[in-house]
């Protein structure tokens, strides 16, 4: 499965995985696709550091990237000094803190034990936490920027193409690709509707040849709904030079969500289980449909805040669910593909489906197309 | 472009074409393809039996298809006769009636001529009135049916096999597709997300495969998305054994839209101008986002009734809306691919571009699959 981009990245598949846990892109890569590092849990360097030094040690030379968080629209910092997570937090309506309260309080959510840290912060959501996570990794021989809410800043894309890594930028629609070519992004990664995490309204179908179309020659991957080789070979089909994949991994037995509950939630979950909801981040963002999310998206509730203020106002509240495991309320970014992700396998297992399926794809269109010798 | 299913049904390509238009549906099947004309705008049996003649005598011998509408659910009839219009008509709350008024009286919609009669009717959603249509259409070779709403009566599908009439049905879901199968159903059309009409939320690319397996070994028409022969051949990668076309016809030259405003403003429209609404017959449908779909989706108006009140509520509006050609508030059933629809094509000019856009596309996969010779 080889394409010019896959070529020019030294990699044997045209496959990126998109994954937060380092184990999974380090199998990733190693199975002869592209592991990418999701960098926006860490908001400590130091644990990083620590990753990626263990990527490192377990990648056997091969390439691999890391993407980070840089929203375009930026929360409006003091004149006179950096903005802090407490500027921020003091634009939190009281209604809202507490919905979440009650929220919490109806289903007996347990606190967290005092001074606990809440596992999933928003300040990994700020441009200076995603810079602090730069510093760290361009210490390290990565082949791939990803960032994955608009282009990211232009000294940072130069910085980048300065130590010879690739910029890709997430885009859900042919108008924000073309944004990104403007910029200088080296990469588009045109994510489908049907994709976990942050989405458009616009499908795989359609969203991946209009955007390889709007940035020819860049290359482009196609993101949402894939985790089959016939999907692969579909996706490939519409232009892409390659697939990025994110929610296929969450249920391989290198990830380790810290959470029985939710990987059995994943595992049970069909294809019409997931919601396009506000209620994570404060933007669109695909992730299996709860009695949270329901909550947010209900119209006699608060309704949701924008970014960043909804991630901020939920970071507790989400990290006290996944811990005590409060299983109507436990839920993940996930895609719409999680309808086929029904057993834990390894990595490398995974990685050979894909490539035996569209070994089988390619076969199957070709006699299709009635091509002799196929 | 041959697919077991094809073959059985004679045709060329694996591409069938669902359109309202007798001359769309003669040029598709002379093209090599699968024409499929729908017949939910067909009241008087009389009108259908003259535009069946017509196709009869432009196709050319080859074969061709119907399309009709027996919603699952139906409105329950009265006891001791059959169940009319003006039974329905009477379960419409006022209000609804009046926010009709309203909208079309901001917007200076003028009334029809008196005795003038509405051209889209409700009547043809209506069970006794597509029976009178299969009465029509069972005398005339054709070779498919497909209904769009449900599984049609078994005694439906009987008469249907007597006659080596395949029986097709749409799924959104890999659920309602083997409930399909179950009822002795040839062929199930996958439709997704993206597609004009009545969709689910599951898009193509992860319902295909989804729908494939569940319902193996009956052969599986892909929806949604699809207007290019990379298209078509993702769609086929994904394991359908042809595709399903709507929207695409819809901006050939041998369309008959009635109103050339509605035609810039498909050749117009950007992937992103659809929408999923209820505005249209009760249940989601997408459709060219408008100002009269923004007024049936608004929190603040009252809202949409249940199919088929919706439709017969707004069937006199929309006609007035067409006729009069009132932009704001002009649209139709269209998918996502209306982005790509942006000249006037012939069907013929359509299918050149899909067979040979496929064959680019097979082209491309096998050199990405290093298959060698090609």
């Amino acid at each position: 499965m080889q394409t010019e981009l896959s070529k020019k990245l030294g990699v044997e598949h045209a496959v990126f995985g998109f994954t937060p846990f380092p184990a999974v892109a380090a199998a990733i890569s190693r199975a002869g696709g592209f592991g990418v590092l999701g960098a926006v849990r860490y908001t400590a360097p130091d644990d990083l550091k620590r990753d990626l030094d263990w990527i490192e040690a377990h990648v056997d030379g091969r390439p691999y990237g890391l993407d980070v968080v840089m929203p375009a629209k930026k929360v409006e910092a003091p004149k006179d000094r950096t903005l802090t997570e407490a500027d921020v937090e003091a634009m939190i309506p009281e209604g809202h803190r507490q919905f979440v309260k009650d929220t919490l309080a109806k289903y007996g959510v347990p606190e967290l034990a005092e001074g606990e840290a809440s596992g999933w912060r928003i300040t990994g959501w700020m441009e200076q936490v995603a810079r602090t996570q730069l510093d760290v990794a361009f210490d390290y021989p990565i082949k791939l920027l990803a960032n994955a809410l608009g282009s990211p800043p232009a000294d940072v894309v130069e910085r980048a193409h300065d130590q010879n890594v690739l910029v890709a930028a997430l885009a859900g629609s042919a108008r924000h690709a073309v944004k990104h070519k403007e910029r200088g992004i080296d990469i588009v990664v045109a994510q489908g509707y049907e994709a976990g995490g942050h989405t458009g309204d616009i499908a795989s179908m359609v969203l991946t040849p209009e955007v390889v179309e709007a940035v020819d020659p860049l290359p482009v991957l196609a993101a949402g709904g894939i985790g089959s080789g016939q999907q692969v070979a579909a996706a490939l089909s519409l232009g892409a030079q390659g697939v990025w994949l994110g929610s296929i991994w969450l249920t391989t037995t290198e990830a380790d969500l810290h959470s029985p509950a939710l990987t059995r939630k994943l595992l049970a979950a069909g294809s019409g289980d997931t919601v396009r909801s506000r209620a994570l981040t404060g933007k669109p963002a695909r992730q299996l449909r709860t009695e949270w999310t329901d909550a947010w998206d209900d119209t006699n509730g608060p309704g949701t805040l924008p970014m960043p203020l909804q991630g901020l106002l939920v970071a507790e509240a989400v990290s006290r669910i996944q811990k005590y495991e409060v299983e109507p309320l436990l839920g993940t970014p996930v895609g719409q593909i999680v309808g086929r992700m029904n057993s834990e396998r390894s990595v490398q297992a995974v990685f050979d489906d894909l490539t035996r399926g569209f070994e089988r794809a390619v076969d199957r269109i070709n006699r299709i197309a009635g091509r002799s010798g196929e």
